[in-house]
């Protein structure tokens, strides 16, 4: 099973901002993003609140038994949650940091991820694409773990 | 309608430091608030949470008919919530921020507000009276357009 | 009496940069801000110098016998004048400070007011308006004191 | 009795990066805490959540009769957290910091503390024996006081 | 029209500082220019203040009927003045702000101008002869925008 | 075709530093990675110049007749190249900058990438597999553009 | 012949914030400052304008014959007035600056004095004994170069 | 045995700005902990020169038999001295850095401590309980260590 | 003989984002300027490369019997290229250096020129016209020179 | 009886950077100001060390009977010892700093005073002289005590 | 073998502002130093180009079979180079940085290199004898080893 | 006679952290420098104190007759102490500094000297070595000196 977690304000993604974001919802975007792995379970979460996403990562790392990887969309608290960071030192799952524009292209503020660092790779500017070439990633790297 | 949200400590006006927030209550002030305006409801929303916070405004971008403004007191989030500053820019109603003691005029770190710019304007200083200003100022511009 | 004290640039309001300050002259506002307060003069003064706008604080402050506050927009001078800073220190009638345009969604620089710590309180992004609101919040703590 | 309060990724104790925190769970350093004091009732809390945990430090400031003190580990959120910052200095109640590891001999931006202004001190790099300091401490003052 | 503008201390040229700024006074160097325009009036205006200097941009920009462009010298207001920055941007006749020595190659505070952001352009170190550039550039695009 | 640029010390991929950098050959990579876009050209070009890359960049924005799309790595020069910055934004091809390790878990002059800005997107900690997945992402959007 | 200087809101001593800048009045002040020194003319003159300040350092330094040194308080100036540091540099009459409040011991923006640079000596919080240290020191030196 | 040492200013206590260090002289404090500690040797050192500090940190780690743990308060040298943060880190005894005032509470400058870096931990806001806190948890260290 | 210097990604004018740079060549130019001094050779250069500049700026004050000036573009070099600063000052021929657009109207990053301190003179926003009055400047002093 | 304290270096007065300090040595002053003085004992201390710096103000603040000013110079301590700014603060008497040559107009790094904070007042660039005009004024604020 | 690779400029020695490097061309200096070491070879590179430094560095580092150490001296480049400073990074033979004038003691931006971490040791100020003083240590740590 | 002076902890080489500093003592290294040099005797002083370090200079420098130079390992004072800056620059024997390990290569605060500004050069991360390089450039320049 891989996982996807959405921070803040992306639930209304395909409502907000649609010059920024675009304005495919991500409901639509994960029927589709299901479709292209069929045999992999996709979970997905989305909340806007900081306690809740570090509540849901502890629960992937300690208490799920087969998940692969997780992509996370850390929203608004990429550049400032020292709290998300240390959740995501504290599992052992690996985890892909995903923004949805480009946020070296954007206000200063949003060029540092203090969250990035403890991911295996961060990916910004792909749009939704972005979270499929996420799920790719991680699934690639587990079955070389496997193939081992 | 219009929508008062306050956030953190906010709660406790009142009690809480009353040299610097003064020692009527929250409840009270609404109350008189209401009185003044007894054609226009007025919502109460107070959440010591970031998260709900953001969900609270979503709400009221999203699912709430007669929404015609927001005031807004983000207090100690002001000053880093830029997933609060998010969610201001990712509704259409108007918000303004109000600050019951005067930020210009205390510690350095309370200077900047960073939920500011996607609002309508801030007010900061005028005690409790502030939120009514507030009011009175989305009341003003909502019949305008209305007027157009 | 209320006193409004307009700095730098703002002799242009209407002509200038219509986009940022819209097109309607001060003197055409103050006319309609003057009916709105038939009962208490609103007297009126514009400099671009900082040191007139400081001659003229100090003369409502220590020569001006019925001034109940002061409404100030110090354009340019709020980010760097300390001098009307001082100033604005040195007097004891009130001062509310006025911005038309939200000065925390424009550049970085306009963020902080060196002018705005000696205030009762400010306000910003209201456009003519918040200079009315200024008027009535003076007004409102005037009575308030006179009544106690 | 006593209030400890952890906050974020705090519940992982004796799991998460062990050569950082050692391996020892908290509920397990908490029996033989309780064991060291069976006198005083040790209350405690845990929440990943920021909102949470100034809800808890309300409740304990306004609606507990008997909480002599309260020993927090902001986890974190130690490094930006206002509003928890905000909530401490909001009730009477002596809080004492603590950290496990020594915060001065890790990351920069772990240096500096936001939340420790408002306590009475802050003891960071003893372990978990850092919360047994932080009890006695504050029984030391709460009987000093009582003894008066 | 050309205006040509001398901010602060630029009334001394040619007595201060000779190292720095030649010993050629403003009004001998005045009359050399004008032999070099025969056909263009060049109007010439210095002062000491801030506020005089904002007025005389204001006059030229909305009370001047034949003003085709401004060589500006701010001098030590170049480095702090927003209000003369505000001045110039809001006017539309184009402005030069030209400098005598290399501003760049002196103190770094005078490595930033804040007034050149709104100027047509900027041009440092060339002596006198860098109004004569400013005045020639002015005429030029003058014509150009004539001839179309 | 796809073009891929390498710069400074990427030449030496497989033997400098394998702790970071794996032990992989970039051209055996290269070799695997065409076997999996038959297809699609690859053009492979590295250089430790930074005038070089620009030339380059510039070949494929106005020469190239078939470019459908530029994977980057710019090596050192990420974090102060302006003038690569300047080709990338000179040039309407579209460009993904990959770096093979996570450079926000790097020192912290590595955290700040100048060039990423005009690109469509950056991708970081990824391994060689980075590469791979920026071609895939270029193909994807390529072919979207032609099905329109 | 002494020239004391005094910026801006210095008109006010004795009126203004007693606790910082004492009770006396500059005039009276002055009148006993002229007792000490019989022999020597004391010209004294304040200004709220930094061009009125600039055109009067000038003026002492060009058109006076016998102004023997300034003693100049720039007030809020002193932080931020390259101008009026420009003039003391443009001038060769010595110039010592006094503060009368201590400002190494006051809010962080007023360490700095960019005025201060040009002068022969600062002195800072002796109050108003400070302006009679300055003129003894300037009629010290004076006599000491006639003595040569 | 366990050595306490005192920085610059240490000597003081009891007759410095009691209302920040409390009015107990140290030496009346010491006497009181010994009474606490009667089977182990408490060796007390002062100085207010930053080189004996290091002198005689070097005679504990390279001397001394039986130091147990040193408790150390630097004073003033807690926020510049490397040369004592490295006699730190160049011996091998523990040590815990003590303040007696909460440093997180005063000026800015005091928030840095480069001494603790090297220390086991840093207590800071306990007032003189604090070195018995800190005598406390040496003991318990070097007994764990014994029992091993 | 005047030399002109371009730096990198001048070679696209006329291609490159012609809404910056507006839509001439600079080869047309050139034509143009020859045109406008038929008797003064002038010498073009450009490289995408700082050490290829480094050269010709070595070769022109070295080798060259007969340049006159040189008129420098450093592009995107202008902002870091200490090396580049470094070669104007190796050699005597006065360098102009010369940007087409405003840089102080543009990102805050190229407000500063690490390049210009060792020229003669800067001049920006003036289009390809700035490369002219460069020139004229250099033939100016050149002539100025002979003549003595 | 007044003391004056010299830091580090200024042992070497006179022979010592004559072009920065003069070249009359402090003995040589120190005779001719207690010339200057004759009923007041003037007591000299000098030293390298800011230990011994430290001790000798708590001397005269605790142990000496008649002293009723400070004259201190710190020399190059005067940027970072905390430990003597605490020093200052920890006694009654008065402190004057002196500074010979004008630290305003020196490195950047000089103009920060953290010792001056605790003191009476500062005055720098008076040379020699300055120590004379710090006894005068020493003087007559003690005769004023005593006359009250 | 031993290398020397100097960087930009450094083709310009005995020619080039000799008050700040001497009058000595380096051929000369080579010759010399060639004849101090008559039985080791000493390679000798220069390039202004920063790509050709980084090709030259690796050649020496995987294609020289005996060269036993480089000695860098980087120019303009130490400042900015990351490229550089990986290449150092990428090879396994020693590099020693050498600069002829003393950097700490110029402009503030040459305090800092950003090539010396990767190199063994660092040495400026020496003049020319510099580079002899690192083919010097670089002999003498290849015999030690050899000799192990 | 050449003079090597030791500062804070240098005195415990051999014994304080190997893996950083080497095992070798100073005093046997001193041994077998004095073997290399049998004809210039060496003077060796260690002090942990700041203010002997400057004692000692001073001493050397006003007092010994025949010190032809000082090799200077500042230790930890390095990066804070101005006033051993000041002895420096207050000497005429040329000192050259040098450090054991590479200060470039270890923590950021490590990478600035303020003390080798006034020094000859400054050499780091030769270990022991580099003394010997210190002591080897003083005699080659006092040779040169005297050969004149």
């Amino acid at each position: 099973m891989i996982a996807i977690i959405n921070g803040p304000n992306l639930n209304l993604l395909g409502k907000r901002e649609p010059e920024i974001y675009g304005n495919e919802t991500f409901e639509s975007f994960l029927r589709s993003l299901r479709d292209r792995y069929p045999l992999e379970p996709i979970e997905y979460y989305q909340s806007n609140s900081e306690g809740e996403i570090i509540d849901h990562i502890h629960r992937l790392g300690y208490e799920s038994a087969d998940c692969r990887g997780i992509v996370l969309n850390p929203g608004g608290y990429t550049h400032y949650s020292i709290a998300i960071a240390d959740a995501i030192c504290a599992i052992e799952i690996p985890v892909v940091e995903v923004h949805i524009s480009n946020i070296m292209a954007r206000e200063t503020y949003r060029h540092e991820s203090v969250t990035a660092a403890g991911c295996r790779g961060m990916l910004t500017g792909f749009g939704l694409e972005g979270y499929a070439m996420g799920v790719d990633f991680l699934l690639r790297i587990s079955r070389a773990q496997v193939g081992k």
